[in-house]
């Protein structure tokens, strides 16, 4: 692997994970029709077992075991990059020696969201513990402050990490701050800054960040919103960035911070693809609630979209 | 005036208020001086009194004072907006009064930060009494989420306040939320979003918004930004703005949230204009500090950039 | 006045401000009749044009008034603390310059919470400048972090001003937290920390609070927690802030935060003492909630306790 | 066991885990001496695999293992209640069970902080399905809200939680709000709330909570307030209670937030017990702030205190 190459551009796609009707497995059976809708939606690049995936809440072997399905998916797109971020370090450094061992194109992790680091120093030991553990196996930060309530100056984490982490390779910026990506992205050049807020993709991209990460399905979206805005078309940017936002928009009203996660897999059955319940703490929509959800993302064209 | 069409656009200062070396009083002798380096800084509209300018530590007679002696200097600028909003609806009423009777522009009015507005409605409620005070003048919601700690959604308060405030043109948003900026300007065509954030301008521009609202010594920044992103010439613009955001992350070492108006004003006297001290509990930088501050800001350039 | 000796105990009384039917004015009429119904509760000490009196939201002309009409009703009560905070420090150098005129007991003094002060340094400076102008009249430092959003450590600013500020004799310590009101009393004896939430006057008294400001209709509440706890009966001392909590309760399902004093004057008329609304942003509440609040404090027997 | 009689009075004290130096395995060779400390420190019963013994920085083979090391010292202590949360519903479910297999007294179970719970319902369903794991187990919540930023009503919570959870029996309440321990304590005669804030300890007693989780060091603290409360002594209460605030005031200069607990554990060696490292991103203390702390705590007697 080329360490210094690895730079996924352009859509990388969070899919969920499918978990039996009950929650209470992973649906193992599920991996291959999803990839093929993955493939059809054309998203190049996945993110497995972040947020969107529930990766958190998933046991050890079910990550282990998920990772490993989709690996075997891993055909139908460019690359795959692994969460590997837990609660605790000693379970992450497990996960990070597992991802090299199956090939992953990168790993990724996050800072516990309990014992919260309180400095960019700790935040830096502890990713240098995981990354070591997978020598040869691009590293990326991810960076979701709302999510962890660590609140960290991505930059000044670049300036600590560079000697430290030798296979440093860039961040999964889900932090909302644009001005904390901008900062990163031009003291730091050479590293990747990769946006992971659907809303604000366009100004991501003016910015000159090269991927976004979001849920598979407003894949689309993006895909448009990164073709007009190099095509010079700013209005057909900002058109695709308001029909995005205005999913955005209706998704905010059935549920927001963690519970959004919960809402965005309510919508797979929209598109013929069941992937089953979030787990808790997260609760699925009702059926009544889901129906009402599907009737205003249809208002707001969100189906025309993403139809494949 | 043609409220329909009053809507300025590019960069809009917001001045300090002078004040004597011990803050006790508004220097009315530096209106003038200041105002033609505005000038000469090619800054075509001014905000007054607003946080910049400390409006909120001053009283009814200084507010009044300082409003007038601007427009004295009104020839100067294409226009000027005022910042009437104060801690209570009796006083800001007052001033809405006073500021269209020496012919302001536009008024702009920021909500109570102590007895803070718990939804939208009673912002609409507040502001609706203040704008009324002013009914041939053009009004501005000044929304500033991290300093009142009111937090509403921009856009509702337009669905709410455009059947209820005649005068109602826009908003200055300093509130750094992008996407509630960008859902106001889509669903609300016709308004005017201001930006107000330094250190997110381009991003704001590649959304479509037409105007910022930036400390003063700020618009060269601004102007080449402008310029470059309208020709097309996005790296340049991503330079400018880079630029600025290493003026921003300077100034941010000195002192952050409300603190960081005082370390703008300190910088004053660097461009030999020194309006004097910020008032408590705002807290001038010590002369060391300050010349801390003057060498880092030389190390960005700053200098070079703001020469006029 | 004999500074050093100063010190209200038990229930300190914050009166609401009687506003006229609009709002728009003072009602000056009302003060005789609620000072008199103050009276009965058996009251010994006011805390004038506080939060409650929504002094904040009042004029310079009103709050001077105000502070004048209660001091015509100073002979049915043993002290008054008049409130001379405001949002910005010119204004209240004035206010304690006229409280002092008009010889109150003492007076209080908040931080600004538009431009918050960032440390317990510039708290002491903007205090002292304050007290100064009313040098031979207590001062009490107000502090009420949540809705000032001025978050500093009570006891060190007592470090630091009790050289500064020849006339300090305590706080009203609004801020809900504990251990800070503990600290503050432990480390500053001869200094009077006073309690300013209901829900925590027992525990308050347990750490050795000398005295409670409270909205005023909750007296008969603190007076029988103060007579219990003293007499050393702790479960009737329990029962009484049990009953008080209730109350509290009640209320915050009626509204919260600043909101949560709308809802107290809105209780008013149902003790047959109309005062009028609040002013805007708060919103006074609508005759359906009333009615529901009513008979919700009735089933709690609010009605029973604060009967006179 | 009788599930409805089980109710640890006085101090519960959850000891750390103790690590290998370099932080990587459980040290299982300390437990015993570890346990013989905390008999002569009179501790009569133990709070593990909580905060304060960082069990969500552990593996669950760690977990299980530490766990079954507590409970072969059991006959050193009146009882043991077990945390048995994680930041997984299928992984504390596994806890459970396993804690009902080797016989603890009592099980604990905190919310996730990633995905966190967003209102009291799913809090009861996550809670639910991790007791019905152990039938035969009472069940308490552990209510930590500003480590896992899950902010709910503890009464509420009960309202729901007591028909759906057999084995319910209290609460675990570390969030620091008193009036939320109070409601719910008098809301819900029968059930356990125990105080699990150090600094608020005697303000909590005398509101009724009959039992106190802490830092096992702190014990000594403890028994004399509670023995100095229930003989009527409030001032030596006070006194002991300040003396525990001096050491509280004095850790907290060394670390805050989640650090607090590494600040503690660095005090371990000062009472001839190294129980190792924390764990990342916990930071322990460099010898030289670890000699700072010391001395300062020497100032405030806490070595007088806490000799066995």
């Amino acid at each position: 692997k080329n360490m210094s190459t690895y730079a996924p551009k352009g859509c990388m796609a969070a899919p969920f994970t499918p978990f039996t009707k009950d929650g209470k497995d992973v649906d193992y059976s599920k991996f291959k029709s999803y990839a093929d809708h993955l493939q059809k939606l054309k998203i190049p690049h996945l993110f497995v077992n972040g947020t969107t995936g529930e990766g958190l809440s998933m046991t050890m072997e079910e990550r282990i075991k998920t990772a490993e399905l989709w690996m075997q998916q891993k055909d139908k797109f460019e690359s795959i990059l692994l969460h590997i971020g837990t609660g605790n370090l000693k379970d992450s450094i497990q996960l990070a020696s597992h991802a090299e061992s199956i090939g992953v194109d990168g790993i990724a992790c996050i800072a516990p969201s309990f014992f919260r680091a309180n400095n960019e120093e700790s935040v830096v030991s502890y990713m240098k513990e995981v990354a070591d553990a997978a020598p040869n196996t691009p590293f990326y930060l991810y960076d979701f402050n709302i999510m962890t309530n660590v609140y960290i100056s991505v930059s000044r984490f670049f300036d600590l990490a560079k000697d430290e982490i030798k296979t440093l390779r860039g961040v999964k910026h889900s932090s909302p701050q644009l001005p904390s990506l901008f900062t990163g992205m031009r003291e730091h050049r050479g590293y990747q800054f990769m946006m992971g807020t659907d809303d604000q993709y366009l100004a991501a991209l003016s910015l000159g960040s090269e991927a976004i990460v979001t849920s598979a399905f407003m894949a689309p979206y993006f895909n448009k919103i990164i073709e007009a805005f190099n095509s010079g078309d700013l209005e057909a940017a900002r058109n695709a960035q308001e029909a995005c936002q205005k999913v955005v928009n209706v998704r905010s009203k059935y549920g927001t911070g963690p519970q959004s996660f919960a809402v965005g897999k309510s919508m797979m059955p929209m598109l013929d693809l069941d992937l089953g319940p979030v787990r808790l703490p997260l609760v699925s929509l009702t059926s009544d609630l889901a129906e009402k959800l599907q009737s205003e993302l249809k208002a707001v064209n969100f189906f025309d979209w993403v139809k494949v």
